[in-house]
């Protein structure tokens, strides 16, 4: 390591509370994108944060939450851009919370918190590599762009428009795409790809109300045609059966394949995280990393109708709603694959199913050869003095496509947050180490790309 | 009618203004047996009315609620058995209640509250009938039995237990069982039947908490194991497929059928209630009574898994559960379908998917050849000089088994309340008028059954 790089992280060491404060003051502020609570005011607090750091913001705005945008000219001629965003998941079941999701407790140095983890942690991860780069040097290494958007949680529909328009803003030579896994004296990741999402929601409503469930022998009940419906979907298996579904497919290559052999997921581990008896999708490691990276899903978020409290009622709902989560794959459609939804619903007779389209984002892979890949991998391994396994893909998305996928810029996911972090789930959490380590990860990757 | 009855019913017209009052005190007392909430005060304000109109109650406990007792003495012979209950439904969806459940609020001479067409309406009117009888002429024309319990809504649980430790209690002629319809003008109605029920929760848990839903590639989803189950258990066209659920049926007589002409059952004015499109179970009249009347249901009273908020939420639901109630018709046995349930998920492999007994009751038929049955006619034709018509049973079930199986007790279900009531939903209303009617409907039977 250089000395004009120890010297950063020394300041890092040293503002270690100040900026673990950073991060807590940012999950404190609720901010919903599913509705928009909270949301002008982590607008407010974040220009308010980048302009502490010297940072200066510009709004960029959208047909949603608008873009919180900024440049910043370093000593050389790589530009490294940052993808983040303010919006955080839904608390829901809130009951499983061990503390307020908004409180940004520290209990045995781990910050319990919405969006601790996903991805409040990767956006003040920038402002304070920034702040130690302009404290100990008064400027960076590399030119800097942020691009911290508010609506990745609903599917970001409003990044491909701000893309479109601003081409300019998101030009660089490489993307760190929100953050990635580390786990303490784990292997180092980066992660250089995505699947992709449809979202969608099906309803039925059969009647004006609810009525006395006796009326079940001679009128409709709407969660029987969503069950006859579902049930068509997908067999016992776990098979999709809508037609067409895996036509499009562009199957792995073996440049592909051969990364997994490397790759860190460990089942057992990650069985144990999740907390199921046995996984499923294949019984090797090589068997379901093919599921989690290059398989699609269908997957059902929630279901609901009629009487949800305790003990029991006897009745006959009226409406019955699912929200489904396909994961999709390279060459998969987000909207031809919901046209097939719809066409199979139809051919199976179940036109009274209304079908709504949510959000759709395609995958994205990277071109690994670009040097900014290597940048990530060099500035890692000489941080940590061990070999970074090079992940192909996430099993989940984010918007890289919107960025990457005309300009052919690459992006990595990678960072230190943890496997069993809990994001989109109760207990979210993020260890103030690990923080800590994303900085020094970051401050890192701007010295090496000061050197190509 | 005869003079002694048209000064009984001259005492109703002339306090028809406390007699409503009572009623509205009765329902602003929530009394759930589903949670427990207000049955104490319930037990309570029952008994406070009954000694306020000279009818001295006895509690009689069970290992649920106590059952509240009375018997009073008359001049004839006979004695008119009345059973009613307590408690109600629960509330929700409350959020589609016009006015709070609880507060018996009157628009337009109509009363909206929980419980107020089932059954407090029924309890409130016996002891209306008795004061009137008693104001009028110091005694009751007939012997009385109250019978008033406190579980109807959560399957009785204990009125089985309640019958056989006391069989002396039980006996008497025939029971008024809760109420019945006769809309205003409309024809007059007794139901001498009711459907079985089995109520059930099936649940599903694949994990220790939710996760992320890109796990979905290579994790099992409860929503779609509980699918998968109930789709095995009911085809598309409605039949029930779970194996040997249809082997036990009685079908019914055809001294049953012969009834279901006179049935004042209109299918347009039944579908234009329940607000559908159109009904299912036949295309007539007599199909659709069949269906009602004789064919057993597996219906979906309430269904849950996952996000259930406002917008999109990525993740894989650790548990699913979905709450049925299967409507019995005369030789199926609750507890042999329940295990027939069991046995049809284990054979189709969902041995994961809990099954969970809630309550469970059998169907009942009355011997329409007693003395009882007539009495009632009668005495509903002298009242309104038009004939009355006898449903075989209802499409709901009451615990008309457990007083009369034995015993062979005929029972039925007469009244004026509507079949637009709602009950079991939000808005369940009762028109003062129409319950004004009920007293005097119990005042001409208790008239009729001293002539006995």
């Amino acid at each position: 390591m250089t000395e004009r790089m120890k010297k950063v992280l020394d300041y890092v060491e040293a503002h270690r509370d100040e900026y673990i404060e950073l991060l807590r003051e940012l999950c404190r502020q609720p901010s919903l994108a599913g509705t928009g609570e909270g949301i002008p005011e982590m607008i407010q607090l974040v220009q308010d944060k980048m302009r502490h750091y010297g940072i200066e913001p510009t709004l960029i705005p959208t047909d949603g939450n608008p873009v919180i945008y900024a440049e910043i000219k370093g000593e050389s001629g790589l530009t490294y851009g940052c993808y983040d965003h303010y919006d955080v998941q839904p608390v829901d079941p809130i009951e499983l919370w061990d503390s307020d999701p908004f409180a940004a407790e520290i209990r045995d140095g781990v910050i319990y918190a919405r969006g601790v983890a996903d991805n409040k942690d990767g956006l003040a991860t920038r402002l304070c590599a920034i702040d130690a780069w302009l404290k100990t040097y008064g400027k960076l290494p590399c030119n800097m762009k942020l691009i911290f958007e508010g609506e990745e949680e609903i599917g970001s529909p409003n990044l491909a428009p701000f893309a479109k328009a601003h081409p300019d803003l998101i030009q660089c030579d490489g993307f760190v795409w929100e953050g990635g896994e580390k786990e303490k004296d784990g292997p180092c990741e980066v992660t250089m790809g995505v699947k992709g999402l449809l979202y969608v929601h099906m309803k039925v409503k059969t009647a004006t109300g609810d009525a006395h469930s006796m009326y079940a022998a001679i009128a409709p009940n709407p969660a029987w045609r969503l069950v006859q419906a579902l049930a068509s979907m997908k067999d016992v298996d776990g098979n999709i059966t809508i037609d067409g579904f895996y036509d499009d497919i562009i199957p792995p290559s073996e440049e592909d394949l051969k990364y997994l052999e490397g790759d860190p997921f460990d089942p057992e581990a990650t069985r144990a995280y999740l907390g199921v008896e046995k996984l499923i999708g294949g019984e090797t490691k090589r068997e379901l990393l093919e599921s989690l990276y290059f398989k699609p899903t269908c997957n059902i978020c929630g279901i609901t109708s009629g009487f949800q409290g305790d003990g029991s009622k006897t009745v006959l709902p009226s409406e019955a709603s699912v929200k489904i989560d396909f994961r999709l794959v390279p060459g998969m459609d987000p909207r031809k694959t919901f046209d097939r939804v719809r066409a199979h619903l139809d051919k199976h007779g179940f036109t009274d199913v209304e079908l709504i389209w949510d959000s759709g984002e395609p995958a994205f892979r990277s071109d690994l050869s670009k040097p900014f890949t290597k940048a990530i991998v060099n500035a890692m391994e000489k941080l940590y003095d061990r070999p970074v396994a090079l992940k192909v893909s996430s099993g989940g998305t984010s918007p890289m496509h919107t960025f990457c996928h005309q300009t052919n810029i690459p992006a990595g996911m990678f960072g230190a947050s943890s496997a069993t972090a809990n994001i989109h789930a109760p207990n979210e959490h993020l260890a103030c180490d690990a923080f800590i380590e994303m900085i020094r990860i970051n401050c890192a990757v701007m010295e090496e790309l000061s050197q190509y």
